[in-house]
């Protein structure tokens, strides 16, 4: 039988029954706590030196490295929805939007940190079914397993509101870490994967009927949905894409397309002092999606990278297509920071990126 | 004039006008997010490589020291009230329960991340004052500032529920730092400061007539309460205290009182696998409070440590009292793991810790 939230409660219940003990709220936070803990394991590693379990983990990097950090807050109903997502996809999500983070920086992952504020309900499981915190952990732990990422620790609150914040600590070679702020004029500029697919796949489950959705929510993803909603449900971090950046030197700039194409290129460009220019012929476009998807879409999670024109980039990376779709430029005073090369000549691109639910 | 959340918003919001932007609420919250870096400052350090503006925080140890990390979630209605916390408590506090962790490792605090998640009025201020956030902010910032803690990034979002996620990253001596699991039979229990001062303060809070209470949530505390309140609004974190027990080598484990002593002493009996006794005539009372605040009230923020018989420790450290409260003893079936022993004999202690406002 496996760990689940919902055993150790009631083990821990019955073995605390008749004895004097505190408010059931309480104990029950610290029953979830545990059998997280015990769902986590014993985590350790070179740099992770002691989990879940004190006031505070110890973390120390490998000779000639250094640490990333990144914390993620997502809340129901602008983040997530719990009447429209599956728990292990919102459980996906969470770590995946920390692991992107450390991708970006072409770091490896270290440990993950959780802290967590659940209704009451969302902590037992109805007619023998598993409870949805089990099954939010499912999604979470299963991506940061097949990352190499522990569980090290963080926090759980009873909450009317379920939100989850993620922290992630990554180890890059010391001074090596991509920065948003390493573009030079003149490099070329990349993404990884296909652009547009969460957009287009959070599109097609707005447009489902309610019925289906609350299956959906449930976990039952009709067979032909499946493809489309993939992108949407269970992004996929480009950590070893990252990583072979930072290996090879190959990148002087980053970042993770989280917000959209023109919100992220428009934060790396502010960083590095630069405009750019995107050919939109180039762009990779993912199956279903529309151009406004592609440039202004959030949550594909690919990574967005410049090198210099001399670097060879190439067209796969462990696996993930790169295209090149653009260049960096002098930014020039009246000119918009993007600019968007079509046939019939360019125009500005302005930041619009993705805004969850609202 | 000093940055404020609010003028930040208003400057950004004129600059941005009659500009093709995206949604109003993304917007708005990159604008927040630009105030809350331009009042962090530029913040680096030898530990603090980068703060915020990229994907993630750049860390790195000194020679000889390791990391340690903690994250705390706070949750209005649960942790703090919007209708009877002062804004500016509510940040000192939520920032004292990260630093706190740090200090029950004996470890110095290196930076701070927030995730903080608010309703979009309380970035607003009304009527010429300050918006909430600002004073929000005002209060956690200067107790970083006290204890030289950087803000090196965080997440915000828009959010029904107000919330915040605090992050910690210390510095200890590698294999210093204090574990809670490292008490041995015999050893002597202390505590630093007073106790029950924190939960006394929170049941005059609750005791106040409405009106007044939303004059202290406003920040008009009367005169004559703010030395009984100030133990529960603003609770300093024993950083020193927990420093100096490293430095000196000194204690054997430690954790801080933030759920209460009867819950907190069995946490570090449980991972130290032993049993306490606790005389009752010994315990430090803060002036106003009962015994059964002091025993079960928590967010008193002190230190509960361990150090061997032969170890002396100080009457007081960095000026706050020290005090011997028990010893610690092997575990037995059948016994109670504390035993709290009175001038009519002894009797079992169980957790019954702090839970906030249930």
């Amino acid at each position: 039988m496996s760990t689940s939230v919902e055993n150790y409660l009631k083990i821990y219940k019955m073995q605390r029954r008749g004895a004097q003990i505190g408010s059931s709220g309480q104990r029950a936070e610290r029953a979830i706590l545990e059998a997280i803990r015990l769902r986590a394991g014993r985590p350790r590693s070179r740099e992770l030196r002691l989990g879940i379990g004190d006031d505070c983990a110890l973390l120390l990097p490998r000779p000639g490295e250094e640490f990333c950090l990144t914390t993620d807050l997502s809340i129901a109903g602008r983040h997530f929805r719990l009447d429209w997502h599956p728990p292990e996809a919102i459980g996906h999500r969470v770590m995946a939007r920390g692991l992107s983070d450390v991708a970006a920086m072409g770091a490896r992952p270290v440990a993950a940190f959780l802290s967590l504020g659940l209704p009451a309900d969302r902590t037992r499981g109805k007619r023998g079914q598993r409870a949805w915190v089990d099954r939010f952990l499912d999604g979470m732990l299963e991506l940061a397993r097949a990352h190499q990422t522990p569980l090290a620790g963080g926090d759980l609150a009873e909450s009317p509101l379920a939100l989850a914040d993620i922290v992630l600590v990554g180890a890059a070679p010391r001074g090596k870490a991509l920065l948003r702020s390493g573009a030079r004029v003149g490099d070329a500029l990349y993404v990884t994967g296909k652009l547009g697919g969460a957009a287009a796949g959070l599109e097609l489950l707005s447009r489902q009927p309610e019925t289906r959705r609350k299956a959906i929510a449930a976990g039952r993803i009709p067979a032909g949905l499946r493809t489309s909603l993939q992108p949407h449900l269970y992004p996929q971090p480009r950590l070893r894409q990252g990583q072979w950046l930072v290996r090879h030197g190959a990148a002087t700039a980053a970042i993770d397309l989280s917000d959209g194409l023109s919100t992220d290129l428009t934060h790396l460009c502010e960083e590095s002092r630069l405009a750019a220019e995107v050919d939109a012929a180039a762009l990779p476009i993912h199956a279903g999606a529309t151009l406004v998807q592609v440039l202004h879409g959030g949550e594909d999670y690919e990574l967005l990278f410049t090198a210099a024109e001399s670097v060879r980039i190439p067209a796969t990376i462990a696996g993930v297509p790169v295209t090149r779709i653009g260049r960096m430029t002098r930014p020039r005073r009246g000119r918009a920071r993007i600019t968007l090369q079509t046939s019939e000549g360019s125009q500005p691109l302005m930041p619009q990126g993705w805004e969850h639910f609202r």
